[in-house]
């Protein structure tokens, strides 16, 4: 189910389909997922969108892409996306994610959804030496 | 503020100066930051927990330290936990994380955030391709 | 999948039925959704939810019926709601949301989105000048 | 700090000053704490608000007040609301929360937090012998 | 759907079949609900959460078995963990919590997920009444 | 308190001073908010935040300003983010949000809190009627 219909490559406009190409042309794979046909009924919000993920996920930096998808799903973990979680526990496992790998995430996701909750509950006070505000 | 007290060292009974010491042992670091210090109310919650961080932060595994403490400001940047952001971000750092890590970090933790959004607004469908459950 | 039956109009006794009788006659439709099915369970609780629906989202006042649902929408995205979502996208599409309306709410969705997960992983402190507290 | 101005006794017009004496009545306690002074700006929001939670948590029924101050401790760390852990702590204490049981809850709510993050992980399918819908 | 396969009995090892082993005797129960098929691919995770569940919810302690699953659905239901809202109202049902009961825990959790978006829209300020840091 | 130092004008590289320009001219306004000091500490975050910021918040499009605000406040209350919360109720109101409006906000900030955990918490199944992605 969703709120909108899918957009199938044959009813893209111009503008989408672009957006399209290039994300077959990024990840080397016809496959285009149903994250992009949902929002392209936006093409601003695909292109804006897509441009964010290439420039975030793909470009090279401190982080490799590995890391970047674990973080993506702890994130997703939280917010009770199951979009996401799939989606991208999907895509980490492309780039090379283990199981043993995948299960020490969930291990550090599970922990700090614990704590989170425990610190939330008793409103800790946050020490001091963890503030950097004042430099 | 917090919802109760936080326990001193002279207040701490014996179960929970025991945790307290084995967490400057495993720190090498005379600091028991106030986390620890609330859920002291409740020895058995202290023990606990103090176990499974121990255990699930610093054992050797699939995933080093540092990428540990990043799933985890994720997982609280999620949840709005101000504690464990403030704290787990001095762990980060700790451990190593630099401020062009950080805000790579930063940068999948706010796209997760915008994307996790608009698939939880449009409720996409799940790609069958996605699916591990049937093997 | 739901944790309770849905009450169908057959099972109904006369307080379920009075309600479900004012939600028709409200909407002028004889459609009745699963959300008032499921929570008939209680008829206590579906009767004061239903009044509070009735009063907030269709009574006169300051915002107009469309920009009611559309924050409805927002807070169900961000809640990861999926019946929510799903039945206030249809609402607000019955109120006369265009694609283009939708398009742009989901913009300010995914960027609140975005910018609340750095804001909470950084925990920025609030510019006192956004401070009403002290008048 | 708040976005709103809190409003005082003095500054209280009729229909504010009707539920403030309520509370206090209800309550047997002159003090009338923040929330009600914030949400003062909408008379409307505010008689709607406190007519709800003098319904819900204060009227006869199968849970005892006790038990429901606790659920809506656990609802309010999952949401990160500072403010509600805060004044229903204070309220459970109030009805007679033992430190005990303030630690067993504590537990249960970071038990679930931390299975909530797995599940939310793993989109763990749901068995069809919890289903309910079908009857 | 999942992200990952589910373990049934002919697949689990020797660490997985003992937990399994002591869910159905801890349970008096053959069955093996799908959240601990799914976990077993990381049988360290398995068994450190089945032995935190199983001392948090039936251990004798100063809450009773039934209102520990309902603290379990509240949080559930702020998290949007669709599995977790449906597995433990049916081990609230299982434990005796009846419709009344559970109507009564409906209207704490919508009230308390009210309140909470109040609070939090507004960002009341904690009255000091409420701290207890210190001391 | 922050995870990071705010960037003053005097510490802000070549960059960071481009941004902070274009957003005081933008808004017609020397204040520079502690959000954009904060991520400043990355550049390119800074940027692409900025850029995404200004396009979907001032650029004319379906819905006014002053909506996408409120919708923006929505989604932060859900999210617990007290930053964004004070931010963007300061950026209705400059941009002519009155308090009877704002009212009006919260209240269905409010009951889409409540209902969102009572979906939640029950699983309701959506109704077919409220599927588009079939067409």
């Amino acid at each position: 189910m969703a709120t909108v219909r899918l957009i199938s490559d044959d009813e893209a406009g111009a503008d989408v389909t672009a957006v399209f190409d290039d994300i077959r042309k990024t990840r080397k794979s016809d496959f285009v997922n149903n994250f992009w046909r949902a929002i392209a009924v936006d093409p601003v919000l695909l292109k804006r969108t897509w441009e964010e993920v290439k420039a975030v996920m793909t470009a090279p930096g401190p982080l490799d892409p590995l890391t970047r998808e674990m973080i993506y799903i702890a994130v997703s973990a939280a917010n009770g996306c199951a979009y996401c979680a799939h989606s991208h526990t999907a895509s980490a496992r492309a780039k090379g994610m283990t199981e043993a790998q995948y299960g020490d995430l969930l291990s550090v996701v599970a922990l700090a959804g614990k704590t989170n909750h425990i610190a939330n509950a008793m409103q800790v006070p946050v020490d001091p030496e963890f503030d950097m505000a004042s430099g």
